[in-house]
């Protein structure tokens, strides 16, 4: 069996001016980078921004299981499906983190025959955005450090910066550092800490600004720490705001590719999908909305927390609204919900997937809430059995869902038309009252404890004493108009990563509350969140290489 | 007056497509990252390897001094001025950091009607050479820490980690931190530092490296540590060679750009110019030898170091030879060097030119050690009078140099003229003997000996007991072939950075010595080097911003 890098590098690539000329953008507003990647210029928006809205389809899923429910496949492969059926169809994706590539699984560019490419490319630099975020966020950090040396002027307290520098790798040696040392000339000792790029608040602010004059003022509003008297101080008091925007324009124009069907693709911006909502680019998603008809896009995780954040978080935000929302799940997925062994799920189980169906039919019911018709998809595998995908189909269309079988990995387009068909009969005749989940209006822990109860299911929402006196903090600022931001496992509903299927009445506990003043909402944490990961013992970086000829190998 | 950035801006520069076709570069070799800038396909050097080599022309200067020499102004203005008379002429640049520009000085990039274009993005992120260098660094050292970290098969020795951790930022808080806090799962804990990314050895490497498959073979020879039994471990050993040349595929491919008059610029790696030798890559130079008829490119400080590096390092690893030195200085620069202080600079002062001379004097004797027919440039200033440039040039003149003043500042290539025609004489006329200082088979002590006596002019060397040791180590590993690259100040011909002039007959003492087993170097510290720089108590990025339409302000 071909890999995805191999399927990928047999594909032979339109040049990304024609991949552009589809998508209607004038030469003029073509910034290649190389042959097939390109930046679409700023200023084009001037030009389509009359134009009406495409419609806009959110792919989101069940809870992720080591089965693998093929999220961006999905995506991607319904885009070519829309594109085979004669649509003017584009999809927005996240742009990957070197940490995972270097580390774990290899790529994030779909698979097997639902690939965006480049895919070398996207998934090494790509072109430059999260360096560019890098470096953003450490040019405010050692203004901080440089503020606090060079005389202190703002009275910050070194033992209350919270702004933490970044590399776009996994590192646990920088989780916790002294930083400082070596005497007077050589800054102000103090405890420090590295995360992951896509973990910093600037990445997030990057996915939520409207253009680059409101990223300016956003990445203003960051607290980089406080006084000694217990005052915030933001990036914009240091004086790194112009800077840091001058270092992100480039980066904040959306970045075009195609799929391996010639389909254009915006992949920009990647928040994670814990501390932060794990949608690409708002920037992204205003373009695509006014060059196509049909755009699908993803979010991170299961839908508990991705679609639950693209709608409370990017929506609300943006003021853009979903037309439909299409839910993948795996009947190896379901099976694992209902108890069976990964070694197992390729053995017809209809008791075993019964039992795991209440994963998904929680994210239908709460998919239903926001008032989003939704389609579900099972992402076909070959030993899926026709009682299976039957049975899952009945249950699925009876709570009001439609259903379709997606066997894009294996086909493409073409096997993702059955999904694309089921999508635009929804998009014409289901009705759609999308709302938000919470107004603005209600207190933080109002929010917290809807989104709690309603999309995860708990009974009982606890705060912890140092929640308690953020939440207070929060009210003293002016920030409770925030939407929420909940950081909890992706593989329950609950704050439980063993806890399976659909559990229901559980308790959780908000640890900790952290303020994202740039990018405008509270994060709270119902666990501990790992913002910069370890490489494992044998990391996938020991696999790269080139070959004689000087192409990649080994990248997944 | 106007900023050169202003200048700059005001620039109508030409598509990078035109400025790649009259350099003869085919269409399917141009990699454009946007309009005005590209990265030339490795591919297209077998088209063109057969082709005669251009005339080299290394571009250097006398002794930094506060009053400012215009290397690089010069650099691009002469290449500006033989264009203008028909020549089909190329510059060869350093690419900047973005330390120094967010931090002192802002751009790097020639100055006045003499520069290199788009200059905003050429000092901000330009095509992502130096992120892709950082990338690879950091990779490199979280591998040698997850090794320690999960068995440590290797036996390394905490203790004994010699690779840094890299930012391209100047930031003296990492200077000296401690990494690996916080308990078993999140590393081991260990003295650790960070430089900024032009001082990482991966820097020397990628611009020593002949090709793609070379720059893996010296990245894995990288020492990154020793084992508990002092035994070196190389980045091969860690089996990060192969992820490191991945990360750094596309950045080896040199950048091309446009000098304001539309001059075809490769602009490609920069390391510094002490630990680490100071000039553009290999790569780019023999892509650039193979493209014109004359090359013009430059080194880094002043002659001493730059030129020094520059024929004994470059010319010997990569097998090129120069054909002829211009030599920048400044009437300032001399009359400072003849003891006028900053503020009296622009007073016509005869007896202190004279005095000052010896500097320039110096720095002729030594690139006529090499064999280099020398042709010494006084970059115009307005308070500069005739008495004063006559005496230079009668003084040039009797040493066997040829002379001629640049005003390529005020009047770009036009002001170059006088300049170029002397050069072009020069190669037509003067013999060219070209050979390095030293051969490979004297010992580490001896070649630094030569450099130091015949080159700095000192009279005695001392080696500190801890060079001694190295020396011993260097023997033992089998490095002592490798030419020796001495870290001193710039501001002087001794290793004191307040005495001017021509000293001579003056002690150095060799206080540490590194291997540079990748870049295939040794490195020779006569005084402390700074390999992280800080920030000023009023950085450069305070001022950079973007205007209401979206144009970047206040760099430089």
């Amino acid at each position: 069996m071909k890999t995805d890098l191999q399927i990928a590098q047999e594909c032979t690539m339109e040049p990304i001016t024609a991949i552009a000329a589809k998508a209607g953008i004038p030469e003029e507003y073509v910034e290649c980078y190389g042959k097939y990647k390109a930046k679409i210029n700023d200023k084009y928006y001037d030009q389509i921004k009359d134009n009406p809205n495409a419609k806009l389809i959110l792919v989101t899923a069940v809870n992720p299981t080591p089965a693998g429910e093929g999220k961006t496949t999905v995506t991607i492969g319904l885009t070519q499906a829309l594109q085979k059926m004669g649509k003017n169809a584009l999809t927005c994706l996240r742009e990957p983190s070197l940490g995972p590539c270097m580390g774990v699984k290899g790529g994030a560019a779909g698979g097997g025959y639902a690939q965006v490419v480049p895919m070398e490319d996207i998934n090494l630099h790509f072109t430059g955005d999260l360096h560019a975020i890098t470096t953003a966020n450490n040019l405010l950090a050692s203004m901080v450090d440089n503020h606090i040396q060079q005389g202190n002027e703002l009275n910050i307290d070194p033992r209350k910066v919270t702004w933490k520098r970044v590399v776009d790798l996994n590192d646990r040696q920088l989780r916790h550092v002294i930083s400082g040392l070596g005497g007077k000339v050589n800054g102000v000792p103090r405890e420090d800490s590295f995360q992951i790029t896509v973990a910093s608040e600037i990445m997030a602010i990057f996915c939520l600004a409207n253009d680059l004059h409101n990223l300016k003022e956003m990445l203003g509003k960051i607290i980089v720490g406080y006084t000694y008297d217990d005052k915030p101080v933001t990036a914009k008091d240091v004086g790194a705001d112009g800077a840091m925007t001058v270092l992100l324009k480039d980066a904040l124009q959306p970045n075009l590719v195609q799929t391996l069907e010639h389909t254009p693709a915006i992949i920009h911006g990647g928040p994670f999908a814990n501390i932060a909502h794990g949608c690409n680019s708002v920037r992204a998603t205003k373009f695509a909305l006014k060059m196509a008809d049909y755009v699908v896009t993803e979010a991170g995780f299961g839908a508990d927390l991705g679609a639950e954040k693209f709608f409370d978080i990017k929506c609300r935000k943006a003021g853009i609204k979903p037309d439909a929302v299409v839910l993948v799940a795996t009947v190896r997925a379901l099976k694992y919900n209902g108890g069976v062994p990964k070694a197992e799920l390729s053995n017809e189980n209809l008791d075993a997937l019964a039992k795991g169906f209440v994963n998904l039919e929680k994210h239908i019911e709460n998919i239903q809430k926001y008032g989003v018709p939704v389609v579900v998809t099972l992402n076909h595998f070959v030993a899926d059995t026709d009682a299976e995908v039957a049975y899952v189909k009945e249950r699925c269309e009876k709570m009001g869902a439609t259903f379709a079988v997606a066997k894009v990995w294996a086909d493409g387009g073409e096997g993702g038309k059955a999904l694309a068909e089921k999508v635009l009969e929804t998009l014409e005749t289901k009705e759609n009252n999308f709302h938000v989940l919470y107004e603005d209006s209600l207190t933080i822990e109002e929010k917290i404890n809807k989104v709690c109860k309603e999309i995860y299911g708990a009974g009982h929402v606890n705060f912890s004493a140092p929640a308690k006196k953020t939440l207070a903090q929060i009210d003293e600022l002016g920030f409770s108009h925030f939407p929420v931001c909940i950081a909890k496992t992706q593989y329950s509903l609950s704050d439980d990563p063993k806890v399976l299927g659909r559990p229901e009445g559980f308790e959780v506990t908000v640890k900790e509350i952290r303020i994202s003043a740039g990018a405008g909402f509270i994060v709270a944490l119902l666990g501990d969140v790992m913002t910069m990961p370890g490489l494992p013992k044998k990391p996938a970086a020991l696999n790269i290489d080139i070959d004689a000829d000087g192409n990649i190998v080994g990248l997944f």
